[in-house]
């Protein structure tokens, strides 16, 4: 695969999975992965597409989880994490690292706000339960099923 | 869910899921995952089942990759990691970590040799650049559709 092909391949990957494996690290330096809602598919959140395309930020990564969960209490604590997508029938996968961001913007917590929500979040998209994570990542690294790859992302 | 049915999802999880999805620790405390054969999924690997049905290490994590890959570097300075196995269908994922050794031991190198790994290793089980990995987990930890577990392991 040229360089091209790679990128395609990850960004199809990053669109195409049905969860991203995150992964905190907790106050011992321990990794914990946890599967997440991987917002990015397009075809389970399609309202979501335009919030993925804008130009400068094509990598970015965003989730949706509580505020009263360990990897929040990770994140504060440590921001680095790692994202995985990954389509284990042909071995293809992609992984991004960075510092993950808290982010407080209640115009984005709105923006990304779907029906059904309110099981995990009772009190709507500013229920302070809600919490919205951002990722724009440092680092890409893969394997394209026959090959490893990476390369710098961001500053 | 009781907790002898959380252990038979987890261990049902470990033998069934493709890849097992590893992460280790950069230099600069950055987190990396990867898919990995998942030398546990007993249709996959049959000849290996007995190999982790020792009672006292029945969560025991074994892998092979190359002596010279960047997660071999990442072990020798670092060998906090965790591993994550999931079914994305439904929701199921189960994680344990803990510190992973690099086991030098001919016997289980020998043990371990599959038919079609001189690909990987083209002067079979001993080639220098074949490294086998163990884990002896310290922390069990998942999602079992919805609720959250955890339950410690080993010491």
């Amino acid at each position: 695969m040229n360089d091209a092909e790679i990128k395609q391949m990850c960004l199809q990957l990053t669109e195409t999975s049905k969860a991203a494996y995150l992964t905190t690290i907790d106050a011992e330096g321990y990794p914990h992965t946890t599967a997440m809602l991987n917002l990015r598919n397009s075809e389970t959140w399609p309202k979501l597409v335009p919030l993925f395309s804008e130009n400068q930020e094509e990598y970015k990564v965003i989730f949706t989880t509580n505020t009263s969960s360990r990897k929040v209490q990770h994140i504060r604590a440590n921001p680095k994490v790692s994202v995985y997508y990954c389509n284990p029938d042909d071995w293809k996968g992609f992984m991004v690292n960075g510092d993950i961001e808290i982010v407080s913007d209640p115009e984005l917590k709105r923006s990304l706000w779907h029906d059904g929500w309110e099981n995990y979040y009772p009190m709507g998209f500013d229920d302070p339960d809600h919490t919205v994570l951002r990722l724009i990542p440092k680092l890409g690294k893969g394997w394209t099923g026959s090959n490893t790859f990476d390369f710098s992302l961001g500053d």
